[in-house]
């Protein structure tokens, strides 16, 4: 344990000490450190704690901490503990010392004359020690998790070695909070949720569904460029296709089931597309001519997650995929591997997620996993040269793999500094042979390929869920729903508004996506200039030209920029929003 | 009845004839005309009859006709008709006779005295009148449709006026059964079926998946033009959804119900997409400013089909809808339905159907259509004027209407001259109501809005059945999944390959549909140039560059089109392609 950690753990003896002073009857539970702080686990019996009680604890705290008091550790006999547990009428501590093993060894840590707590340490010397910290928020917890148990209030502190650090985190802290991807998400008018419709399947409105369809065009664009080419499939198969592929035994329990009326078969909806893309490339006679042969499909699977799981577009029930799948020859694994990690680092880049940590993950010795040990250690190798060739910041963990074969995760970081698991590329030996694909090789052979399961978003939900927060609604200008907004000063500029809208016609961005056509919207409505730009700012538009009379007689555009206010000629407009980012 | 009907149901008599006196123990079910035809269901006992024996029964059939035997008809009593029956052991004929009420007129027609059989007639007034006459084929049919009842032997018969109407029909059933889209689908290789998956579940394989994206991107285009603009919903709902709507009592037992093992909760998959749209419609507070609001998606609904009638992409599980609805103001519905069917003149012509009719569908006085009458008669007043507006081939039917709004189906006609029923424009006054969707009007007040229906191609699936037989897999040059293949003569023309290449590179069509990339692929495989071409020709490639030593040498490519050969400078090759049609 460091030095913050010891520190972090110190407070939460602080809480609870400054606790007991202001209410004698509390009991407490367990009080550890935790990431960022440190928390404490305390039943108060009938007095409610709220919010507004935190700012008197955390004063009795400070006062604490001022006396400088020491934390001295002492051993004690089992018996003895019990006995303070009992005088201190502390029934949680009585469980816990009741379950330790006669043989432990059972320390009290004492500070100074004012409060005593079982626990094992280490703490810091003395409470000089302690650095800035704050407490942030209370929350119910189950005694030991178990929601059959008493729930007890539990009480978060955040506490850093600086005060800069603190700052930082509870800027961070607020900045998450603005940037909520379900409060913007309605603020922006991306998606909706409908009662009627069901928890965890979103419905998105034209401006989101032009955002997703962006994401999604922009993440095959990628793999188009290699040669991958788009199927469809359908959301439903009768089960017996995951009864082959092996999903049906392994993930039976979280399939939506599909039952047919008419015919009374069972059907299930897909929560993945690898199945049904054997299918297809089953569907005729392969020579090692064709390949790799490589199909894309942005297409919506459905799992049946828990209801309480699911918030915003982190976690839902109806999630798109941005998948492939490559059926390629053993000696193709790495070129294939190469390249659609490139494509991963080129996403993420454009994304404005620049920091990439991919863990790759092999087989351990167990016997778990399928295939053949020789193909496992061949590609595990490729897997890592394809990493090395891209220069990319990984890790190996052995016995991460999937039983059917080794992969790549890629963590990339948001603007907060939060790390989030998305891309994944994943080598598979067992479903092409539960499958029987094969191919003839250029002996005239039948072989066995490979499948390469990749997506480079992941879920789409999930990541715009994370770029909607990364970006705080502020989007990249090629992918923003409405990129440009006209407004207009008065009605006198309604001839010029159309000499600029048909120049915005015109504009077609070409990067990172092709075709790209300009989204604008005039609001020439009767409302104040000042009106009609706070409706602007508050939409996030990157792009708002305000249109007077002295733009007309100037010939020039005022655009105001998320950052700067800028004056172009009507000649530069269409250059100008090009370069725009 | 008119004569050719007559003529077609005497030869049903012929063909009875015929068999019996090939096969004295035949029994007879019933023979009527039909569309093109006649058919006879007769029951031959333990004979097995195939194709093999229709050349021999149409044979004798000719026989009986050279005789010119008189048709006459002889009212009879029902006991001296049963009598009749059981004399000739007819065991069908007895049923149906028995079935007859005591009041009705019974009567037999008497082929001279070769046969004689229980029918209403009318008839021809004797066999001379008999016109050009062919049997075609035979099939197994359950007596009275009942599949627990005797399964008979239906042998169809086609017939006309003139060798001339014979002739053509018979050309068209040998190109029809060519075209067939099934058999093409796997030709082509468009899409696939697997049983793991399920019948009426197609895969699309890449070529498919380019076809049917063209076709969906084309026409939500020609919609994105007017104003509408891309939403996104799920492919499940709670059921909740449909019993607000009102479908789940009228549609229910042709929902694909969904169950989460989860939750407990039941969902249906959805077979329509209106009452998600309107769950957007309904997310947010709408002014008069705002109207219409205007959704597009091409989404797959699901419908519990019978496996029975399930065949190639006619008719599928999983159907794809260009879908939109427009919600508007009731002063509004003409220029949105004028709009729509613009939309679909426009498209039907794209795909070279320009053959549309139009039935406009009205309510009658029945009091089984909901909302109110005089909006009912205001709006179709405007349907009306909107297919005169765009000078649509249109009739009209009263009592046609939808319970829920008038409508406008379009039938389109194909290469063959078969009509089909795609494009649908449907007014609802009733879902607005149920989901309470409403607006502000000018003066304040909350008013509801029209819902307007439409799909352009209808199910993507269906209308790719209907197109692919239209054009016999000779797709138009712009959607053709491949459209340029290269085939070279020896592998001394690579270089000259790459020149070519590189301009095929920079060719985008932009119409019918914009930022239309070319699709080639190359073939300088080692087979032969005949194999080559022939391989080209087989997958129906609309333009094959056939490049050789002298092409180079001449700096022009020869170009194979289907039904003529050009020779193109290499200069004037990117032109040259842009203009196929």
């Amino acid at each position: 344990m460091g030095k913050t950690e010891e520190m972090r753990h110190t407070l939460s003896h602080v809480l609870a000490a400054a606790v007991r002073e202001l209410y004698p009857n509390a009991k407490f539970g367990i009080g550890p450190a935790i990431e960022d702080g440190f928390y404490y686990d305390i039943d108060f019996g009938d007095t409610k704690i709220t919010d507004a009680d935190l700012n008197k604890i955390e004063k009795k705290m400070r006062g604490i901490i001022a006396r400088k008091l020491p934390m001295e550790k002492r051993v004690v006999t089992k018996a003895e503990a019990l006995n303070w547990a009992r005088d201190e009428k502390q029934d949680y501590k009585i469980e816990l010392i009741k379950e330790l093993p006669e043989s432990a060894e059972i320390s009290f840590y004492d500070m100074g004359d004012l409060f005593t707590d079982l626990c094992k340490g280490p703490h810091v010397k003395d409470l000089s020690e302690i650095g800035p910290f704050k407490l942030v928020r209370i929350a119910g917890a189950y005694w030991r998790g178990d929601e059959k148990r008493p729930m007890l209030t539990r009480i978060y502190g955040v506490a850093f070695d600086t005060e800069k650090e603190l700052d930082e985190y509870l800027k961070r802290q607020e900045e998450a909070k603005k940037r909520d991807h379900r409060k913007l998400g309605k603020e922006l008018d991306l998606f909706c949720f409908s009662d009627l419709v069901g928890a965890g399947l979103p419905l998105f409105t034209p401006r989101g569904t032009e955002l997703r369809e962006l994401m999604a065009n922009y993440s095959l664009s990628l793999r188009g460029r290699e040669g991958f080419k788009k199927v469809w499939t359908p959301h439903i198969t009768k089960t017996d296709l995951y009864k082959t592929s092996g999903h049906y035994a392994k993930f039976g329990d979280e399939l939506f089931m599909v039952h047919s009326q008419v015919s009374g078969e069972d059907f299930a909806m897909k929560p993945m597309n690898c199945p049904h893309h054997a299918q297809i490339f089953a569907s005729r006679p392969r020579t090692y001519r064709d390949m790799p042969v490589r199909y894309m499909e942005a297409t919506t699977d459905y799992r049946d997650e828990k209801t309480g799981e699911l918030g915003g577009l982190s976690r839902v029930r109806s999630l798109t995929q941005d998948d492939s799948h490559v059926f390629c020859r053993n000696d193709q694994i790495k070129e294939e591997v190469k390249k659609l990690v490139g494509i991963v680092k080129e996403l993420y880049e454009t994304m404005g997620m620049q920091k990439l940590r991919a863990r790759l993950s092999y087989r351990s010795d167990e016997d778990k996993y399928l295939g053949d040990k020789k193909l496992w250690e061949m590609s595990q190798k490729q897997i890592k040269q394809a990493a090395i060739d891209n220069h990319l910041d990984y890790f190996e963990q052995e016995g991460e793999a999937a039983f059917y074969g080794p992969k790549i995760d890629f963590m990339a970081e948001d603007a907060l500094g939060r790390e989030h698991q998305l891309a994944t590329i994943q080598l598979d030996f067992v479903q092409p042979e539960r499958f029987g694909l094969e191919f003839t090789n250029q002996k005239g052979e039948k072989e066995r390929p490979v499948m390469i399961h990749h997506a480079t978003l992941g879920s789409i939900e999930r990541f715009l869920s994370v770029f909607i927060e990364h970006t705080g609604g502020w989007f990249p200008f090629w992918c923003a729903p409405e990129q440009v907004r006209i407004v207009t000063v008065n009605n006198q500029v309604n001839d010029y508004v159309t000499k600029i809208t048909d120049i915005l016609d015109k504009i077609v961005l070409d990067k990172p996506l092709k075709y790209n056509e300009l989204r604008y919207t005039v609001d020439d409505s009767d409302d104040s200039l000042g009106k009609k730009i706070r409706r602007a700012t508050a939409m996030k538009i990157p792009a708002v030209l305000v249109v007077g009379p002295k733009d007309v007689e100037d010939k020039i555009v005022s655009i105001r920029l998320r950052d700067k206010e800028d004056k172009v000629k009507l000649t530069k407009l269409a250059e100008y929003l090009k370069e725009l980012k």
